[in-house]
């Protein structure tokens, strides 16, 4: 057999891609498919139904996480793990997720198809509720059999509606043993959209992704007098809004003057009381930042924490609350490489990348060898209606993704 | 007589304004009292038959706008007005509005228990929702008797529960004959709390209120674009937040370099989608500024209409939406006069100013010769449950409407 000739079919992909993608369609051709939900429950077994058809057993563990296994010649030996999660945020796209699952479809379509027997066994999974859409936070299932998250506050997660993890769980038909949880595997490889614009703009066909960023996350809160914006004179103001005002453009000088790879945003910025006549009297806003280095996010902090002592305050009071953190995560150099590998062998442009996102695979990277293959997002976008990868590059990577396998199950 | 001589009597005013402040006393000693609501009727009232014990007829226009009037001697001529609002913003304070309409009750009973019969009719008026807290615009009934505002769009103006000011007026047993409406008077003169910290803060009794400053209300909207926070490298930004945060340092330097009795403000400012993981993709904030002179005025409109073509958008795109202006009203010199006379005949420290909120002394002064007369407001709070102001101010503010009132009936 000559590895590099196997190619998976394009066209039955892109149609496997849009057959999925009617479980939750939107009007403008986006997905709302959120964690457990009755859509989420009907793809799962159209997905259990499209594995069977292969002579793949499915099962699931007491977190809803799937798994669909295409034996191996030794049967006993340690899985090659193909993941991603078919879940979705509310009016979110085609490609976020069930590519990545997808990937592992069309993978065994192809041996099957090929009559390749794995040496290994081929497992293609669904890890449950990666978005955290419905449930918070985002990646918890991969987060409670990777033992970052406990599973019994994660079972009491409610949604907008009161209804809990727990109860979703229960009624879903996919609450399995914890014995069929992931816990070894010889490589755990997942492929995602990118959902960010740098293939795109540096035309490259695939990112092999090394590992996710860290990131630290603070709520800043800045607390003034709210008087009367006619009859208080400049000079008297403790004006919170002008405060903030003042304390992200020194967030923004300092932070710029760092390595160029540093991401940082403040998404979240609520004003009160948020009236055009009153002077605000507080501001909360957040700031989260990503870096792969820890010297950098290190130097990040300080700057956030230096906050309270800026001369910038305009009187206001100035508390910094942090959220949460995460270390940068690296990937397995073996399973790199074989990506990379993959990607120069068939001859698609590529460029070794860190995620600046989460995944699932961050998580299961932690006690499984484990790396990312990236494909282009149109314009960058992704958890909205016009997300795109466009079909050639999802080709590209489920090839790559195909040779990885290969590479893993054959020698 | 002696007119110097002649006081009001404090322990009353002050009694009465706690016995006014018992119809919607809130439980943090402040006063919810939105026009004509059940509590307003029901001080409307009690305002009513205070005024009829002193021989004084009641009546009320077409906009329960409601007038007592204390006979002159010669009582074709045109009266003396003294007024102000019995409504209150919901959780408002025991003095604003109130105070200028028992400075008219406490003047007449003055002149009842001292005999003086004056020359000309004096009326206390209370102008219907003063504070727009229910039904939007402020000043509303000033603004339809004054003609600045058209009565049939007013009376559509819906409430949060969707019940119009026409119904409302209807219901309220005040709905009188346009006929009555205040169109003629000697002078109208409206003493209010300051509702800012200018005379607490120099420490004066008096504020003589030549006017009403002029100001321009202003939304500016900007849009960028709303991309994942972890994979969109900071040069591949439009975030809207960061060109919102150089618009407004922009503004605030400008601004800064015109004239120092300038006050302008950001009071609302809206992000969407607002999720700390996103970057904004639109950031919509209003700017209003106030100040006596047309050019400072213009010199604003300048800063803000050039926002389009700042170089700190960011990649965005900045609107600049023009909401509404409205020029400075001057008052009438001779009343001005009258009140700072009376002011420093009895010995007041006081000063001239202008009023950088809205009063119905504004539209009323349109067409009949009208002043204003300040008393401190404590930290310059109003609209609020902690509004105070001083009793011994509030007698020193009533005295000095006694002595103006004295000098326009006597004469």
């Amino acid at each position: 057999m000559e590895k590099q000739k196997v190619l998976i079919n394009g066209e039955r992909l892109k149609n496997t891609i849009e057959e999925f993608a009617d479980f939750g369609r939107t009007e403008n051709n986006g997905v709302t498919r959120l964690a457990l939900s009755d859509m989420d429950l009907k793809v799962r077994k159209h997905f259990k139904s499209e594995c069977k058809k292969l002579g793949m057993t499915v099962v699931w563990d007491d977190m809803a996480n799937m798994y669909a296994t295409l034996p191996g010649v030794d049967e006993d030996l340690p899985p090659v793990v193909v993941g991603s999660h078919l879940d979705s945020v509310k009016k979110g796209g085609r490609f976020d997720g069930v590519l990545g699952v997808l990937t592992g479809l069309e993978i065994v379509r192809t041996l099957v198809e090929n009559d390749i027997k794995p040496k290994v066994p081929v497992v293609v999974a669904n890890i449950t509720n990666e978005e955290g859409a419905r449930f918070e936070p985002a990646m918890m299932s991969s987060g409670v059999i990777s033992g970052k998250f406990d599973k019994s506050t994660m079972l009491q997660v409610a949604d907008t509606d009161g209804v809990t993890f727990g109860e979703a769980l229960k009624n879903s038909g996919f609450e399995g043993k914890e014995e069929n949880r992931l816990t070894n595997a010889k490589a755990f490889l997942e492929l995602h959209i990118e959902q960010g614009p740098v293939l795109e703009s540096e035309s490259l066909q695939i990112g092999v992704v090394e590992g996710v960023v860290g990131m630290v996350n603070y709520e800043i809160e800045v607390t003034g007098e709210s008087d009367h914006a006619g009859t208080t004179p400049m000079p008297m103001r403790k004006d919170a809004l002008f405060a903030a005002n003042n304390l992200i453009t020194e967030i923004r000088e300092k932070m710029n003057k760092l390595d160029n790879k540093l991401v940082y945003t403040i998404g979240r910025f609520n004003v009160s009381p948020n009236i055009h006549t009153v002077i605000p009297n507080k501001v909360v806003f957040t700031i989260e930042a990503r870096h792969q280095g820890p010297e950098t996010l290190r130097q990040v902090e300080e700057i956030i924490q230096g906050l309270p002592e800026s001369s910038g305050k305009e009187k206001c009071e100035v508390e910094v609350n942090k959220q949460w953190d995460r270390d940068t995560l690296w990937f397995d150099e073996k399973v790199i490489n074989a990506v990379e590998q993959s990607a120069n062998n068939i001859g698609y442009s590529n460029k070794r990348m860190v995620s600046g996102a989460g995944h699932d695979a961050q998580f299961i990277g932690t006690y499984i060898p484990t790396a990312m293959i990236f494909v282009p997002s149109v314009n960058g976008k992704s958890h909205a209606e016009d997300e795109l990868t466009q079909w050639a590059d999802c080709e590209s990577g489920v090839n790559v993704m195909l040779q990885t396998v290969l590479e893993f199950v054959t020698k």
